[in-house]
């Protein structure tokens, strides 16, 4: 397997969705997909999924396919969701509490561990098990459990200084739903913005009636 | 302009992340930008950027970089943000809520202009002045309103119902939260999934402490 070193940065971030994307054959109880197939499933071309498959060391057999249980294996590898990385959350409003009841943490190899809030109406209650704590505990909390990651759900006028605080108390890297972007180079760990408008934007694009590149193409 | 015909899928799914930068950085005032600055704000090599806007008629000049305003208004174009489509949001649970209290929906040029759910509870109620209808009132309020996007909030086991229903009244985008996959070829119309999970993933892969290449070197 040769070029391991060389894997760019458009194929890492495609691996979740080839995670995804296999997880959901998996779970139709599809053993083993040939490239072909897998390209349609995932709008990209044959050769493009035997390519990037190839680089993290893909198990491809020419006219068998690929083994989805071993790929799956070897993604979790790879993006490392198999580490049972532990989470807290911070802000317990409206989306702290969607995601608290809601999304799959397991999925991704995380779990969460408790949630933090400054509102007396939210502090002491339980979501799924998770406890709201009271924010002053955050320190003594991080000393005992050390969390690995914070999901940052605060207001966006609290979110920076909230992140430096939690990066002071440990946290390693920060799922950052506060729609306030962050210098990684200023915090020193890695910070996953997620942007619903960019999913948003991309849905307005896709329902334009006339082809866009020939609005484009009026320009100049 | 050449090649605009041919722009890439991987270039559309950057087009979102130049607006957003391309936004912040007209809001801190900054009015030109050279291929290399805005290279180093979205971690991508300059030459990829001077690749990626010709593809959309980017209007740089040797030595005298890009215009911020120029950029922001021709994207806006492309994508199809600035026509005012009209939103409709399925599901007022703690996401649906969190949408309509926090989202910046006019950022991508989508006005939200009602709301509904089956439970009691929230008929009936305002949340940023979007009010909350009673779900049977749907087929009626669609037949007048002629709303384009569904913003679709309900639990997964509704999703694949509420979307054909959805298309049957006219809706022609879903923005889809309801983590539930769609086949864009039976609804007739384009689905956008928003997939938490991708951004977790990620993060947990940066997280990762040895270089994971040298891990995936190990495989065979």
């Amino acid at each position: 397997m040769a070029n391991t070193k060389n894997v760019s940065k458009a194929v890492v971030n495609r691996l979740p969705r080839y995670y995804r994307t296999l997880r959901e054959l998996a779970d139709q109880g599809i053993g083993r997909i040939s490239s072909k197939e897998l390209a349609l499933q995932m709008d990209l071309t044959a050769s493009q999924i035997r390519q990037d498959l190839s680089c993290f060391g893909g198990f491809g057999q020419q006219g068998y396919g690929y083994s989805v249980d071993k790929l799956i294996v070897e993604l979790e590898r790879i993006l490392g969701v198999a580490g049972s990385q532990r989470a807290i959350l911070l802000g317990v409003g409206n989306l702290g509490r969607a995601l608290l009841r809601n999304f799959d943490f397991s999925y991704c190899g995380v779990r969460p561990i408790a949630a933090f809030d400054t509102a007396q109406t939210v502090v002491g209650s339980d979501f799924r098990g998770i406890h709201v704590h009271a924010l002053q505990e955050l320190e003594e909390y991080c000393e005992r459990e050390r969390p690995d990651i914070a999901v940052l759900c605060v207001p966006a006028d609290k979110a920076m200084d909230m992140a430096q605080r939690l990066v002071k108390n440990g946290i390693r890297g920060i799922w950052n739903f506060s729609n306030v972007s962050m210098k990684e180079d200023v915090l020193g760990v890695p910070v996953q913005d997620v942007h619903f408008s960019d999913s948003l934007m991309t849905l307005c694009y896709r329902m334009k009636d006339t082809d866009p590149f020939d609005e484009i193409n009026e320009i100049e």
